[in-house]
């Protein structure tokens, strides 16, 4: 059916254009999700009057050019509701741009898209996926993230506000919006986010807190029954009410409100019904699921809309929103464009830097003062090589920002060279962010700046990984290079003890598809490790270095730090390249393995040593180079490292060992921790030993 | 030196023989972090008057019977200032008791424990370890952990009271003090303890917010400016501020203000300086790492200290808090004692239930009513299955109590009988928790629901156990037996796609030393995997159940499903037993391994299917049942789950393979997802031949 044989007679109330359009989201979702058989109509059906007012009367977005640096950002971070998403870039008329940022004519999201919701290879997947649908600017779906994402978009404005604006030009001045529901704002990543946006005064950012009061369980009184707003009056925001979702002059004073505030951010509760029209509105039952043919036929008829009509957009509504868009923000990006033209010829340096960003690439000599450490029986720890590398770089690569969930003095992750200063309100130049004790905010902030353009790290130690694991994963998911340094890798801990001191950690980052997890095992290596994290581009990275020092090895009796960057590689061999005994280490373990090899050839033992920093990028080689490294006939291998042993098995066969941990750690001085555990000289000599004996312990 | 060579003339002051207490904790930890070389003497310096106030004139606790249930919990959710409880515990005079829970006469702490503060095997490790010492009734250093804990706590205080209080006899009143600090505050673990808090109104509880502005990083000001007061409003708490640490009848007078609050959880804002009385006080630098002498003498010289004197206790100090605790305490738990012999008379019933609560034992029957299920090709989700059985099994054990994160009509682990009902105010007997979307908490709430005689579950997807990793590694570091229901456990998620589809979680989980991961393959598989859950003493559980249907298999056909108490058994053989390929498989693709052995058996194959759902019981077995179950001679193997392949090595072999997840998953229906990443019988079958031609793919 289509507009010309639908009957829009009975259209009820206002019966505006802007009406009609709003309707057509809320059916669009209850059809796509009943064609789907599956998704979540409630929220965008409670929404459609609040976005739709967003998009047509505020959002400074060009439908023709999603990819317009200066945009304002709209993130979904109840993705669950991505039929609102895909509905207003199907209305907005946003064009689709493909994976190598070529506009492709098409639209981003077509009709037919939406009839194919949740599909296989769809553009329209049952959460928003970045890269997979032009103009969802983050993925959503795990509650909170969106939330944290929308502060790291808003950081990066400020951060590229104060780098690339000058004299009369402004590059950058756009705002980011957030939508989130009761179950972002019961998550704890929310709450430090919101923390840290009041703290830095984000000014550019609004959420939309849709207060619905209705959660999966039933009514939120069962679980939640805080006053929100006062709360975030506590993070220092601007909090505005609005009664009705429906009231569109409501919600438009209150997004005008949010323009004229200059010093906070601004956090707007709306008031909504779930599945707003519907019998079941109101209830748990509009949350989630396909609502049936009777109860979307009724809910229709209260619209006034054409009962049998499925995936209508009527005539009147089809550029409704399209138009509204483009005639606000044409003009203004057309003028960003012009202005960039001039920009280029006053600030030709600024200008190419910024053309680097938007490709994803780095500034030249970026590398120029990485250093080259000497040989050093004493050494130092990674983490301190991993502070010196990082400070060689940044003053090179001015979108490297970052920082640590309040521990930069112990991961050395802050950049101490003249002008670094810190991120603060006030100074959004600075580089150094402090993000407080908040790993989860801080990677999912992280994860928000790397989408806006900038080189994003975050630091801390290695076992708090287990408090931003989905950041991580979302860091892969979307295939965005955020840079995670964990430091404090092992028992190497010492004193601090069990829960201080990783022992599954490595393990279950190697187990995030798409991660690049390196344990460096000495100074060179971290050098060449900071290099490959800041040269992939679409995979994040998981630097993993050590509280204590190690030795540097001296590179001119054993291979190459270079071949990190593989993965793994033949450190030291034995004569002739012949091997009957391979140990393979990697971090701190290393240099472990090479006094063992070093011993075990002075006893005329032919072994190799292999360093094995990165297992991501190794298994990434052909098998030739491999196989090259562990020969499979060389079937007696012994593996060493200060962590769980999950996943060496790949790496040392049925015939070998590992000196791993079986069990939590301890508290006490690392030497003692060393003895206790196996990680001694004597030890791996001896497990060596009793592998080539083939008495395998 | 001891106190009669100390000069105490300087001292100065109020001089009482409290303040000489309160400066004795300051001096050991001083003392303590000196001679070990590391820790954090800051904080314990600048709490130890608010402590001392605490225990000396409220804490209902009887040193000598530190195991009486009805005590007051003390948490130091700030656990890297560990030496502050230490103090406490020493000055308290609590007794010993062993593992077994026998008393041994010995102090829990005594002066020589303290100097051996961070060495290997003491009772002083660097954070408090639970089991460890007695009188630490929670594992803290993770930052907000022990604020959940104690939520956890004071909820199972609410229904031990509302379960065993009868008549005149009220078993259970005691409260829940938590020390916290900043970090603490920013941790959105503590967010959503408190938002829980607040919700259930538990005036059982205080926290006690340490607020010296200073972090790791510098001042407060740089990460954490909110107003922390006002957000705990927000909340629903009771707020109280204390304008100086030292000032203890100010803090006397707040704790007496939360004694009197009935209706809701109290909030104390202590304002106080770190490091107290040292010249570094006040600053980043009094915060962790050993003071030096220098600085350790100048600050005993500021309390009029001995300035040389180290771990002194004067003779004035030895016996005063214990005497104070003992007055106050030992009548009350005397009377404890009494009452319970009465109602042991008058309530033999339930007398009898505490007894088995205390020694951590199920109740007779408990296990009587759950079902065998009937083979069925069509069968059942196995979330549908553990739903069944949680509800055979919980009317037998009262306080087996739990709930989800907002997700209880998903992960179906709602109990629905009779008078099952909610745990919320006002209906404190209530069976199921409403955590709300609150994953964090929900983990750290359960553990300290375990740590007070309740055997708690939590419910949420398989993925968002990332927002949960730190308490599950926490009750395995703790051993105790929390049981975590995830759902959803694969691709067989289906539309939502790859935000809610787990890869990398199994693998995660079983990382985890002590945690037995169970991911059971039919509906008895379940019955097997919930037994085997709740009859652990000393270790938590992952139950991971499926969204989807499994059939149910022919129990009379192929083996029992008991073999899942040895993590894994043949489920079915070639004939004679010797076979020349073995199927591994897990969870929902059990059924899949079942038809694909079928099918290679009907052409002459000799396969076995073993299904492996416990790995870490599986390796509690000795060899020889493990060889039986996966007999070395036969190499050619092939594993089948929906997850990464990362550690099925160690049971394939270097000539077998895994059909797994190399990638994330997508949004589509589930036999789209099934057929595109090789979850097919033909595929199977195919690598299955592959394999056995050595024609490894």
């Amino acid at each position: 059916m289509n507009d010309q044989t639908a009957d829009f007679s009975a259209y009820r109330e206002d019966g505006s254009p802007e009406r009609l359009a709003i309707d057509t989201i809320r059916t669009l979702a209850m059809d796509a999700v009943q064609k789907a058989n599956s998704g979540h109509p409630g929220t965008p059906m409670a929404l459609a009057p609040v976005a739709y007012t967003l998009w047509s009367q505020f959002l400074r977005y060009d439908p023709g050019k999603p990819d317009w640096p200066n945009r304002d950002r709209f993130v979904l971070s109840v993705g669950h509701a991505s039929m609102l998403l895909y509905s207003l870039l199907h209305l907005a008329g946003v064009k689709e741009i493909d994976a190598d940022g070529n506009e492709t004519g098409k639209p981003a999201v077509s009709l037919d898209d939406i009839k194919q919701f949740r599909q296989l290879d769809s553009k329209t997947p049952g959460h928003p996926e970045y890269r997979m649908t032009t103009g969802v600017e983050t993925t959503t779906g795990p509650l909170g993230q969106g939330c944290g994402n929308s502060v790291g978009m808003a950081i990066a404005e400020r951060a590229l506000a104060a780098h690339f604006n000058r004299g009369e030009f402004t590059l950058f001045d756009h705002d980011v919006y957030a939508f989130a529901g009761d179950g972002d704002m019961m998550e704890g990543v929310s709450q430090e986010a919101a923390s840290v946006a009041g703290h830095l005064k984000l000014s550019n950012l609004c959420w939309v807190y849709d207060s619905n009061h209705i959660t999966i369980e039933g009514g939120t009184d069962l679980a939640f029954t805080e006053d929100v707003g006062k709360r975030f009056e506590g993070y220092g925001w601007h909090v505005i009410h609005v009664n009705d979702a429906n009231d569109r002059g409501e919600f438009a004073r209150a997004i005008e409100s949010f323009k004229a505030t200059d010093d906070r951010p601004t956090f707007i509760v709306v008031h909504s019904v779930i599945g707003y029209g519907s019998p079941i509105q109101g209830t748990q039952k509009a949350h989630s699921d396909a609502m049936g043919e009777e109860v979307i036929k009724a809910t229709k008829k209260a619209y006034g809309w054409p009962e049998d009509a499925q995936f209508l957009v009527p005539d009147a509504v089809k550029t409704l929103l399209q138009d509204a868009m483009t005639e606000r923000a044409v003009p203004l990006r057309e003028k960003w464009d012009a202005d960039f033209e001039a920009y280029r010829g006053a600030f030709p340096e600024q200008a190419a830097e910024l053309d680097l960003l938007r490709q994803g690439k780095l500034p030249d000599g970026w590398q120029a003062d990485i250093p080259t450490f000497e040989a050093d029986a004493k050494g130092l720890a990674s983490r301190d090589a991993g502070g010196k590398v990082l400070n060689a770089i940044a003053p090179h690569v001015p979108m490297l920002i970052g920082g640590a969930a309040d521990l930069a003095p112990s991961t050395k992750t802050l950049l101490t060279f003249q002008g670094a200063g810190a991120f603060e309100p006030g100074s959004y130049g600075g580089r150094n962010m402090h993000f407080g004790v908040r790993e989860h905010a801080m990677g999912s902030i992280a994860n928000g700046m790397a989408l806006s353009y900038l080189r994003s790290y975050t630091g801390t130690f290695l076992v708090f990984s287990d408090y931003m694991r989905a950041p991580i994963r979302l860091a892969a998911i979307m295939e965005v290079p955020t840079i995670f340094v964990f430091t404090h890798d092992s028992i190497g801990v010492g004193e601090d003890g069990p829960t201080h001191q990783p022992i599954e950690h490595l393990a279950t980052l190697r187990a995030i598809p798409g991660l690049d997890t390196i344990r460096p095992g000495d100074a060179n290596e971290v050098a060449v490790a900071w290099k490959v994290a800041l040269t992939h581009t679409h995979e994040p990275t998981a630097l993993i270095f050590s509280r204590q020092a190690i030795q540097t090895l001296d590179r001119s009796k054993y291979a190459s730090a270079d071949g990190l960057e593989k993965g793994g590689y033949v450190l030291g061999d034995a004569e002739g390249g012949e091997p009957e005994f391979i140990l393979i280490a990697t971090g701190s373990e290393l240099p472990l393995a090479v006094q063992a090899h070093e011993k075990l050839t002075a006893e005329g033992i032919k072994s190799r040593v292999v360093s094995l920093p990165s297992w991501y990028l190794f298994e990434k080689q052909d098998r030739a180079y491999r196989e090259s490294v562990l020969p499979p006939k060389v079937t007696k291998r012994l593996a060493i490292e200060q962590a769980g042993s999950l996943g060496w098995d790949r790496y040392v066969t049925s015939d070998g060992g590992t000196i791993t941990m079986s069990t939590f750690g301890a508290s006490a001085p690392i030497t003692k921790l060393q003895e206790k555990f196996g990680f001694t000289i004597d030890n791996v000599v001896k497990m060596a030993r009793e592998l080539l004996e083939g008495s395998k312990a």
